[in-house]
């Protein structure tokens, strides 16, 4: 950071990632030397991101202070905090990485599978303190729907900085519990500035228990005569678990399939997460010697993706299991924004081959987020007490609503912070202020490149989805001043054009005579200018010809 | 229709679109040589469907029976019911097209829009019954979220079918009534078959009244003390008037923005649907001259479409206005599966900055579906009677709740008939039957083609956005059989790859060596062989390198 932007007494509060956006979470805490990073998430993009596989945060701040990073201190082990590692360590030399609990298998894990940069990956349990030369790091027990977050207290010279991580509170859990007795020892000491997940500040009161989520599973399962399929995202640990004791409750061996769903039941019953009766899991694929009560099939696909198991079992192109009579399917997950129609494609499939389909509704409450309401993010803002407040982790209307509760519990409206990424919030004994900016933007990860995907291509996929391409390619001998031989035409993803059509000869002659006026003799030939007339001449007539306006890609090939 | 799928006395009726969908509505009544169509919409695509303008029926089957068309009745004037009759009368001779009101209004000016076949188009009225050699058809007025929406009453020799339209049931509309009256008749006389609107057939209960929506309209105005800038969509008149009402109410001017907006105003003006005291629309561009709390801007973009008024509004890139504070933005709309995400990025820039945003919610009910509820549905039954019952416009999941409601309401199970497009219902006084199958398919309209799109395009457009297009340009002298000058590699969408970068080379160098095997001597050369085998080996090598799949297309030149 320029010296300039932070006095030697501020400590500097800024995110790369995670502000006015659900995803990519990269918080920074920065005091003199020291650089502390909560999270390292990704993004995965919408379909306007044509092709691109995530997005991560721009880490060139910190490579230019690579020398102040102490560590990476993660909250959970959700991809949007979790993710970007592999990125990060291959561009950023990062001294550790802390993470407790499941976060550190999950994260060993993704490590294996990537086998890049070795990382020092540590692990950190509630009790421990991590010193610093001036910070110092520790860890308060939160509810989620992970196992293991936490939320991060980072001591500084100036004041406590507290990260929420994600959390709700759920005062009748089926997994640990929130620790409200540190939270509010924590807030007794003093918080000077707390920064706090946004994502449910538009939803009224409380989340659901999961006590009561368990419940309905339990009895749901017992009303169902037939085969169950139930999906939900595969790192819900929990919920896995809730599944497994109404399955076991009723009688039915459980069939797992989808790759995430597998791992992670793995790395849960490793830590001891997921627990169940001996012989519980059917690790055969063959299922057909169980009675159709006497099975639940667990799976992946809760969000529609195109090769999930659910959404194959829905299509008929599941390899081992088929939609049979009697069937009940079962969504115990919520969509995730953006992903409505996929998962209504699915739905109707699943119904189209004669199941029954239950999703979460007032009626059959089978999920419960994992982020709290408004009540909870009050709960949290009462216990902690900060004289400073950032909402963070959520769009900005997210964060608008979330700066309203802090308001409503007591925070001075002129000491909230709605900050973007790379706003830099200078905070400490005597005030905050916004300091500047930190340089930030969004890095694409396309196959195995960082960030060599630029906008431009993203424009140019976008117009070829559009209207795809047209190529005209012209051989010239320019010593001759001669097109050498005829021009040839080709197209992706436009029109079907045959090779003979009155449309192609006509483009080929278009061609013909602006190369003509440029193969005049004594007249210096500027391929370029040549090139921009023949794209303009052949979109002009391509326009009127047929109203569509494909990208003209035009070859000049000198012999 | 082949003879062999339907006998003489039986009445075929399928759908040449609306099933399993929500969109391009077409449904066909035949009898002996006479056949009805209802409808003739189309289908707005989601994002899968790179570049594609709308989607229509296939025609086929009506060219095919041309000559027994008798006419197309339209029920209303969305576009998902009227859309596709430019399309529908340059492919098939249509007789004359039937429409009441607005949607009369409407249909013309589309048709001077697109200025092609001239139409015979023809205004009906409730009380009118136009009358065929077997077949004759009659109306009865339902109440939906566009004026003059009807249902469609064809009388048979066999006995009667009922299309419902569109449709809801509010016991205190803002406009006109639903002829309950006439239903009830239509009912007591007998209905053999009823197609019913299932799109809300999973919403419990009734609809809000419109009348509700209108109060909480004006009680809202009232409350609000700067500028109010509202959206609704272009085609809901009466939700227009609503706002006018409550603009002149609270000594608002109107000023309206937005092109479809504006034609739709224009429209029910002319037609009486939309009323204001002289003076209430502002028709300058310039509104500076008015205090804040006497100005209503009424504009398009509740969709959060990319070029409507209000997303420029949000956007900051409107030429004539700017947010201020003290702005209220009303949605007075709901989002329209798909558009979710469009709409939060709207809403986010509206509240960024400086907007109060008020969107429809259970605290502020803003806005009141056009379609009816579990119950509004299960009074149509009522009222019909119907021996047959097919659930029409809707999802497969829609339609299977609808098919539950009918056997509620005492219709037989097996006299019920969830079908996809194309399945021909065969019915009679001594049966139904499910007869065959008329083909049907998606028609792809792109710039001015229609058809002419298939889905090979598209799959070219879906390669192209996700990773780009590579091609390979070599010029070959046959006779000679060598190379004539160096191969040219050219790329779009794919990387950023200088002209003189190392991937270049070597991807230049194996065209080389691929072509070189061709060129020895004596071989004959198979160019299309030669194609297969450069795209092979530069995909492989590109794989490899970038763990990317761009299309290649090989372009081989012959002097």
């Amino acid at each position: 950071m320029p010296d300039s932007l932070i006095k030697n007494n501020e400590v500097g509060v800024f995110a790369l990632g995670g502000l006015g956006e659900v995803g990519k979470n990269m918080y920074c805490v920065e005091y003199r030397d020291e650089l502390i990073i909560v999270d390292s998430g990704l993004l995965f993009p919408d379909e306007n991101l044509m092709g691109i596989d995530y997005v991560i945060p721009d880490y060139q701040y910190l490579i230019e202070n690579q020398s102040k990073i102490r560590a990476v201190f993660i909250s959970h082990g959700h991809e949007d905090h979790i993710g970007g590692i592999p990125f990060l360590s291959r561009l950023v030399r990062i001294p550790a990485i802390y993470a407790s609990g499941l976060s550190y298998g999950l994260i060993r894990a993704k490590m294996e599978e990537h086998s890049g940069t070795p990382i020092n990956l540590q692990e950190y349990h509630e009790s421990d303190i991590i010193r610093f030369k001036y910070l110092s790091v520790s860890f308060f027990r939160t509810n989620h729907s992970i196992p293991d977050s936490f939320g991060i207290k980072i001591s500084t010279p100036e004041g406590v900085i507290v990260h929420t991580g994600d959390f709700k509170f759920d005062f009748s859990p089926t997994s640990t519990d929130s620790n409200y007795a540190k939270m509010a020892r924590i807030g007794e000491e003093g918080v000077l500035c707390l920064l706090s997940d946004s994502t449910n500040a538009e939803l009224d009161g409380f989340s659901l228990s999961e006590k009561v989520v368990s419940e309905n599973i339990r009895e749901l399962f017992a009303t169902i005569s037939g085969r169950i399929i139930i999906s939900t995202f595969a790192s819900n640990v929990h919920r896995i678990q809730q599944i497994v004791e109404a399955s076991v409750a009723t009688n039915r061996k459980i069939a797992v399939f989808g790759r995430s769903m597998e791992k992670n039941i793995d790395v849960g019953m490793r830590l001891g997460y997921v627990k169940a009766p001996h012989g519980s899991f059917l690790y055969s694929r063959n299922t057909n010697y169980l009675k159709q009560k006497e099975l639940t099939i667990l799976c992946t696909g809760s969000q529609g993706e195109p090769l999930a198991a659910l959404t194959r079992i829905a299509n008929g192109t599941h390899r081992q299991i088929s939609l049979i009579p009697g069937d009940t399917v079962i969504l115990s997950s919520s969509p995730i924004p953006g992903n409505q129609e996929s998962i209504n494609k699915t739905v109707n499939m699943l119904y189209k081959n004669g199941a029954t389909v239950i999703t979460q509704s007032p009626f059959a409450d089978v999920h419960s987020s994992g982020h709290g309401g408004q009540n909870e993010l009050k709960l949290m803002l009462k216990l902690m007490k900060p004289k400073y407040f950032m909402p963070i982790h959520g769009e900005y209307r997210m964060q608008l609503m979330h700066a309203r509760l802090a308001e409503e519990t007591g925070v001075i409206k002129a000491n909230i912070f709605i900050m973007e990424n790379g706003d830099l919030l200078a905070v400490s004994k005597i005030g905050a202020r916004i300091a500047g900016k930190v340089p930030v933007s969004d890095v694409y990860v396309d196959g195995s490149a960082i960030g060599e995907i630029g906008s431009q291509v993203i424009k140019d996929r976008r117009e070829l989805a559009e209207d795809g391409l047209l190529s005209i390619i012209l051989s010239l001998a320019l010593e001759r001043r001669e097109v050498v031989c005829h021009p040839s035409i080709v197209s992706q993803g436009f029109l079907f054009m045959k090779d003979e059509s009155q449309m192609i000869k006509e483009l080929q002659s278009l061609a013909l005579d602006v190369t003509d006026k440029y193969l005049a003799p004594g007249k210096k030939i500027n391929i370029n200018v040549l090139k921009t007339d023949l794209s303009r001449t052949l979109s002009r007539y391509i326009q009127q010809k047929t109203d569509r306006e494909p990208m003209i890609m035009p070859v000049i090939m000198i012999t």
